[in-house]
């Protein structure tokens, strides 16, 4: 079953939720649980030893696994078995010794969770250094800011670019959050008790963390999943940055706007060999969108009967394998995109004088407040407008006609949008100064 | 990228929405094409032929092909060009003519999608004849009917699949619906104009969709996503069902339930033996959840922008085939579950015993309004239901303590939960005579 | 408890929906029920008219049996007791006689959804007929079709109307179908064998129906929530098409695209007296987002417990009344919004020109292949587009400095965007026949 | 338009979420800002102090306001009106200076969720108090553990409620992690430059955010909606938990399993007198089911256009008050129906003898695989079982018939339910030392 994920996915994070990359953390959860079994003295050295040996990957079939598990309802099950055949009878006692088989799957997940996370900050920290490099490159840029879809007042692409860092800081920060907090190694056995290992069963719990390198839970969580939709509330957060941010950039390229181009290879079009396409933009939503649906999922995991759900738990999987790479697969691509990102500040001032003048009409409204009143000033704005709009002309000339009694040179000023920026200089300085200080705390 | 789709989808199935099914529908579309340009008059007989002939699955490695698609955006592209250079430079000019990328993987996610419904058709057909079997069989067997997880008053096994059955039948009509009419041919162009085409435009176009056996749309639907979105709404009707009966099932299995039981090979536990798991149930519950979230994609295609989305289009594609595959393994396994369920009607009886007669309140109730007048006799059964409860006594003892007036006989008579069963026969064969029509309607 | 809805629901639609809408259909449930008994000979004349009398909304306080309806799990049980209370214990006896609170806010939703359709329909009809008018008006007005929100070739602007048109028939066909089929009163007693009216039950329930104009269901559907999730479904695409057209909308009345004003009062800003903002587009997707998530709740009603859900069917009330509430407010927004439209043709054409005629590279090639081959033409192409891209140059100019071949006239009239819209003619065509059809099968 | 929300959200969070919270929320903004302007040297005191006279919720209309707001989108432009007039031209040139609706309307939001998440985290303490209570009083409480709703293993009630506590305790964090850092004070002009506020802009907004002591963000936060996202994300786990436990308990308080009953005044039915019905359970999940959705839509939030979204922010008013009370009810009925919890230990001490011995089969195969190996002895258990199952007989007896090689006693003391509860207790301990740790970080 070859899927579209392939188009938007990374190889690497391909690999890091593929069969063989479960397969190969189940193993290390059974060969983890011998020798902490070993560590509490209750599995000989011998059979943990021998258990280790026999987990390895290439001596499995998942797909024979999967085949299996139909009937039983998961893959570990039949693995334990293949695991105790290859080990035989007296190691094979010791295989999966006080475990259940979602101990198995849900300690597999983290760790693949866990690899994929790796991967995924990687990348975000990508989108946060190219974003970082934009909002710094441009803080002097003026671009029309712009509400609803219609230009307002202008801003600088510099603090459009921090907006965008500050997003990526923001999922970054909870996704390490998650990464540091939110995993953790699951042993309950049956019904979460640990009853099969006796007095040993805090021990073995213990050193089975350890030796996974995943935090102990409070309790085993088989039966609570606030984790899993805590890690699928972080992978939204992530799916919701590559939205907004794939968004805006589709929006900037725009043929009739052309503020950004991306370099990068791709766009072009079957039917149409002058067209270049925000390619990674779009991969970059249409991943976020799969994403998203995949973390719904996960974000709905909790509501599960008793101690092991009939049906919830067990769609968790598919869940978490394709929301990890739809979110990394959409983090990737923006990251290509910002990446490949080339700016056109011309067409940005271009865009900025549109309005002929019009997009700093707060501002004439603001000097002319002082003079004729809030009422007055915003009445005489409006008017020029609507006049410039329905005669053709520009607002300037529209303003200049109604009697402002500003002067020419007053009125010219006014009219600058590139000296009406406000605050933005100083807002993506605070934004660079927090890339900063996240880069060390979430990416290190 | 294997997933643990094997678990639960169906092999043929797996197959029908694997990566190789889409190239071949694809390739299909091509071929299709080519020969509607032949019939049409603007590709001559000898290419159209060798187009044909190139349109074999095993020429093209989609592996390869969605490598090459991440640049460009879709992997339809880099097939075009696989495909000119099999036939030639010369065939090569009317490979893909007047089409774009979207004419050709939005036809073959028709035809994948058609092949799929088949599938699913014949799944539900399945569900339905099962649940028709066992509202037949079961019309006059009493069982407990429970609202809010409460024994409420008795109603019958039979009545309870009829309700299954009717659900079915509900989301095999609208199935079948788009089926027969919710899938299009799709052939526009690079705008939806076909303006490539010239005036053959739309010969080609009613040539296409025929030679496809699809219907052809009012419009090339490239802009207009209703129908994936109603495709999506109809694999979620049938997700619905999966998990309605699906659960239904879980709760009558329930050891302190223990009114149904399956007889497949399924359900073993790894640590405890005895255990025999709903499996089949379980994976419909589960394949369920994952279809609905799917198909939650699907339903918000419309949503794109002007001619083709920058994102949402894009996500159709994995939604598609992921959802019609979780939405088939659902139904299919629930198929399973049923035909494989077994009926212990003695232990539904027992079950209606448990509360000592008060699940036939209602009717003690009615009985002695006409006795006593609504609100005396409500109260008075109200208090004999609680002071059963209160002593550990049966309601029925509470009743006679309390002086009904009623004779022993007359108040065993009022108990009896096998002689308060309503409509339920009458009912049942109101849903059975809709199975048969229906079989001919949406399964034909 | 007011919430925004009051800025995008019109008036009637949200007294539709209201409390005291709720309250008149479940009193006229309650209604029909003492009728339909009458009718079927178990419910005395007298008592039938006195229950009439009684089911006055005005004596009834909302409020009240709202807050009385917390401990018992929902607001008809209250009313019946308040119903009872009015008529007096003689007739009370007959109150909503064989009944549970499920039927009565079943059957009332029904007709809640009912009145709410027509309205929706209503507004779907304006938004058929504005597209419509808009496909007929601007049949021939060239316009830039825009692939991933790239200008990719021509089409028109009458296409592009009724693509947005069809969309819209698609809708309403489904929602009149739900209108006409997926309605029906629900009547089943505490577990649906509506065992508490004896042999008089499909009787009554036949009668109930008639009562309330409403189709009477195979089954009582309690326990079959699938005629919910189709409503819900039905509001879902509803809700695409308001999305898709409010969207495009946005985007063509973008300051630097300028192809659509709206005439409407609106958009003016609090900072900035020249902002004409596209308010009702926005209303139509603010209230589409909304209505998507609460058709959601309804799409995943059938997982529903036994014969009445512990959670599941409760959560209905809300998400139905508010789901109706949002898709109505967002069909009538879109409905304002297009008959507002101004459409600016000169713009369209200046924007086509935008690209120096690469616009039509797509026939560029296809002249030139004709002329060079396939892939020698398309390589011209793609160097001249970019090279005119690289030196600020037109792509007219790169292609006449390429040589063609084609003369200057010849190249002028392969580069005119004009007259390279194809069959665009035809699919308005094609789209306004089906209006009409339409209109008399879906709004009638 | 009275929603069925009062039926389970209390009447203070009713308040909380009402139109009247959301406009003096509103005014206490403007008050806020123009209290800043004058600490910034930019507003006269006399000004400020008349803008904060006229900031009384009583001098406004709320249902005009959201009249008058229909035309321009939002209910803050003519709340700015309103103040105006209020407060005459003089002082009214200081109002909203420098601020745009968005300002008002989101810093409003953040205000509005403040005082909900109070009282969110209050009932959240409730549960968690309630569940620690119910861990502590039945440490030693043997309740079957029930996996795919099996019965699986013993473990302890305590346990049980133990894992209700640490999910919790999750949600708990994460709100109040939201509570604390996740709210800011929204001021950023009309494109988020605060241009209008000249040099003292920085000044303003630290001013404006210490007087609603509320914290300052990085930059304004218009175009970045992760924060809206991030609080979704936490009333999702909120709902997650509500659902869960909520089900668990309707599940617990089922007739057949009768191991918990609700002592509350609620849950009766109207046509079933003896039903007792798990009223707060049920609203806990119908509430949670509403919560999710909601939740969705501020999870997607952040896929916003440019420096105001056409949509998407409109869209996330309703959702956050809908949100914000969904939640607020599911937790608040969640504690009702766990308060007036009535555990029945006697009823789980006698389903744990349901299945003959059979729940501790797997100490039993455990001690047997010592003496027969780990093959033989699972085979031998099963058996015992299946023959247990089909003969009618005990797995007790089946298993004495089949020849352990255990004593009588050995066999009796391994079949015991009671003394094979692991390190639940141990787990008990745990879990409440984690909550006197967490009642002093989350809900302090």
């Amino acid at each position: 079953m070859t899927t579209f994920a392939a188009l938007y996915v990374p190889d690497e994070l391909g690999d890091a939720v593929s069969g063989r990359a479960w397969l190969g953390a189940m193993l290390e959860t059974e060969r983890a649980l011998a020798r902490a079994g070993e560590l509490a003295g209750i599995v000989p050295g011998d059979a943990a030893k021998a258990i280790a040996a026999a987990c390895e990957v290439d001596r499995y079939d998942w797909a024979t696994l999967l085949r299996e598990g139909r009937d039983v309802g998961n893959p570990a099950e039949p693995l334990v078995r293949a695991l105790v055949e290859q080990v035989g009878e007296d190691a094979g006692r010791y295989v999966h010794l006080g475990a259940t088989s979602q101990d198995v799957v849900d300690t597999a997940a983290m760790l693949v969770a866990r690899r994929c996370l790796d991967l995924l900050l990687a990348d975000l920290l990508r989108v946060a250094d190219a974003t970082a490099a934009l909002a710094r490159a441009h803080r002097e840029t003026p671009v029309a800011g712009r509400t609803m879809l219609q230009q307002a007042v202008p801003t600088t692409f510099g603090l459009k670019a921090a907006g965008w860092l500050i997003a990526t800081l923001d999922a970054a920060r909870r996704l390490a959050d998650v990464r540091a907090n939110g995993l953790a190694a699951q042993l309950g056995g049956a019904a979460g008790t640990l009853a099969a290992l006796g007095d040993r069963a805090l021990d073995v719990s213990a050193h089975f963390a350890a030796e996974l390198s995943l935090p102990e839970a409070t309790l085993p969580w088989h039966t609570n999943r606030l984790r899993v939709a805590e890690l699928g509330a972080a992978l939204a957060l992530c799916c919701g940055v590559a939205s907004k941010v794939g968004l805006d950039l589709e929006l900037l390229a725009q043929t009739e706007v052309g503020e950004v181009r991306f370099a990068g290879p791709g766009g072009g079009s079957s039917a149409m060999p002058q067209k270049q396409n925000p390619v990674d933009a779009m991969w970059a939503r249409a991943a976020a969108a799969l994403g998203h649906a995949h973390a719904s999922v996960l974000i709905a995991a909790p509501a599960a009967e008793h101690e092991r759900a009939g049906g919830g738990w067990q769609a968790e999987w598919d869940a978490l394998s394709a929301g990890l790479a739809a979110t990394g697969g959409a983090v990737a691509a923006l990251a290509r995109a910002l990446e490949s990102l080339e700016v056109d500040a011309g067409r940005m001032r271009t865009n900025l004088d549109l309005s002929g003048g019009a997009i700093v009409s707060e501002r004439l409204a603001l000097v002319l407040t002082e003079r004729l009143g809030r009422t007055a000033a915003r009445s005489l704005v409006r008017d020029a407008a609507a006049r410039a709009s329905a005669d053709g002309g520009t607002f300037a000339e529209a303003l200049a006609a109604a009697g402002t009694g500003l002067s020419a040179a007053e009125l010219e000023a006014a009219l600058d949008p590139t000296t009406y920026l406000g605050a933005a200089g100083a807002f993506v300085d605070r934004a660079l100064a927090r890339h900063v200080v996240e880069r060390e705390r979430s990416f290190a």
